[in-house]
This record gives structure tokens, C-alpha cells and sequence, in this order.
């Protein structure tokens, strides 16, 4: 964990406030292994990165493959989570931390949408990812634009 | 919680598996109290809901009010979380959980863009939801769609 503060940034004490627990259910594999390599955002046309689908749920891919775009949703186990207010690296002023799409933040999820280019037994083969080699994988989605519900509206 | 399972669903058998936290940092009020007056996905134009954020992450809202659209993420607190493959009530087939945008998943976190109309103080008054009222809120973003980075692309 970075534990510096950068001019300006206003952190908070936080109580131990446990109100949901997490379950990891893969791994995503991509080429950055520093954070000062990866890019500020993924890219449709980046490189492939691939993401680990650990069992149980290996099943719960079945059908995923109809869709071109999905939402995937990783928790960035590397970021502080106390920050309120930042001043990031390259901005001259500071920023909250909602108005952001910094890691930093109290539940460091991040989400991104990536072009599902195929599926290999129990790995997505995606581009448009940013984070780093090893991240811990939370849920994948179809994503909202290119989907079409199972069932029509209600009402 | 709700324990029935429909026919061609398969649920697995989980092991605590706690592997991180979630904090809930607000609560999202919506005019929808049961599950069958929800709709099924929210809408631009459908009715103001209120994302009330607690202490102390109100100071990180600063600068939000310069997005139309931000993203929300919330913990859909009354979801099973152990079913891979699903038989959605208006669907002829099942389908695996990754290729649903069902509250049922193995990490019941609910994404939505939304409209953000203004904020009062401590509250988000926003259009485009589509959960429960009395949800936890998790997470606020600018939307990627709607974002600039502060800072240049890196490389």
C-alpha cells in the first residue's frame, strides 16, 4: 500500500466497517506488471489480456460468447481506500475522489468494458483492459449497450 | 433470501470465501419497494431517484457536478449468490450468470449509468435506475463514456 499524500489530498480514519464480503472468482492475466506501465485507459485496440475463470463458475459462462462487448468488474488490491480528496500526478488541482476514476477509492472496483474477442475453455480472451497482471477478477456482465434482455420490458 | 431454484437452474455448493471487504458508503432511495414493481433496466427518462452518500465520503463529490452522466455501483443485498447457469422467468432457456445481467450472481454488485440531474448537499438526485429502495451504495464514477482524464494518455 502507497501511504504518501500528495499536496492538498485529505484522507480519513476509518473504523473497521465490514459490510459485505467480496468472493474472487478468477484472475486477470495482463502485460503490466508496474503500475506506471499500465495505461491511463484500456483500449479496444490494445493487447490481448486474458482472464481466468476459476471453478465453481466456469459453468456461468455458458452463453457469454453471443456477445461482443462485456463489463468486467476487478478489485484493484493494491489501492488505499482512505483518500476523499486526490491530486493526481498530472492535474494541477485536486479532485474528489468521485469525480475520479483513480483506483483510490473506498471499494476499489474498477470497470471496464472490453471487446470479448473468444473464449478458451475457462479463460476470456479480451481486449480494452488496463490494470495490472494478477488482478483479482469480481463479475463478468453482458454489457449494457450491446445487450438485449431475455425477457421484454415490464409495464 | 430467496432459496427456490427453477427448473434446468444449477447452484453450487460455497465455502466462505472472504477475500475483501466492501464498505457501503450510502444508500440509494428508488420508488420501488418489491422486486416485481422494478423495472427491468433503467431508463433516461424514468423518475428521480436519490443516492444519499454518508460521512465521511461527502467531501469526495467535489467536482462530480461537472458530469451528466455518472456511474453507480450497489450491493443488491437481498440476491443468492451460488447459482451458475439460471432459468430467467420470461426466458424458454437457461443461461449461465455471466451472460445475465441478473442481480443473482456470485458477486450481486449492480453497475448503472445514470443522468445525474443535481445535487443537494449530500444527495445525488439522478434518472436511470432500476433497484430496490433502501440498496447500498458502493461506488460513484464518472462515466467512461462521458470522461476526459484530467491527465494526457500515457505512451
Amino acid at each position: 500500500m502507497d501511504s504518501t499524500i500528495r499536496q492538498g489530498e485529505i484522507s480519513v480514519d476509518l473504523p473497521p466497517a465490514e459490510d459485505a464480503w467480496l468472493r474472487f472468482i478468477g484472475r486477470i492475466h495482463t502485460p503490466w506488471t508496474d503500475r506506471k506501465d499500465c495505461p491511463r485507459q484500456g483500449r479496444p485496440d490494445g493487447p490481448e489480456c486474458r482472464v481466468e475463470v476459476f471453478e465453481p463458475w466456469v459453468a456461468a459462462l455458458q452463453g457469454l460468447d453471443a456477445f461482443a462487448t462485456v463489463e468486467l468488474l476487478y478489485w484493484l488490491d493494491r489501492s488505499r481506500r482512505d483518500l476523499v480528496v486526490q491530486n493526481p500526478a498530472h492535474s494541477d488541482k485536486t479532485h474528489g475522489t468521485f469525480a475520479l476514476r483513480s483506483p483510490v477509492r473506498p471499494n476499489p472496483i474498477g470497470t471496464s468494458r472490453v471487446k470479448l474477442e473468444r473464449i478458451e475453455g475457462n479463460t476470456l480472451v479480451v481486449r480494452g483492459l488496463d490494470c495490472l497482471d494478477g488482478t483479482p477478477l469480481v463479475d463478468i456482465k453482458p454489457d449494457r449497450c450491446a445487450y438485449t434482455p431475455v425477457a421484454p420490458p415490464k409495464g
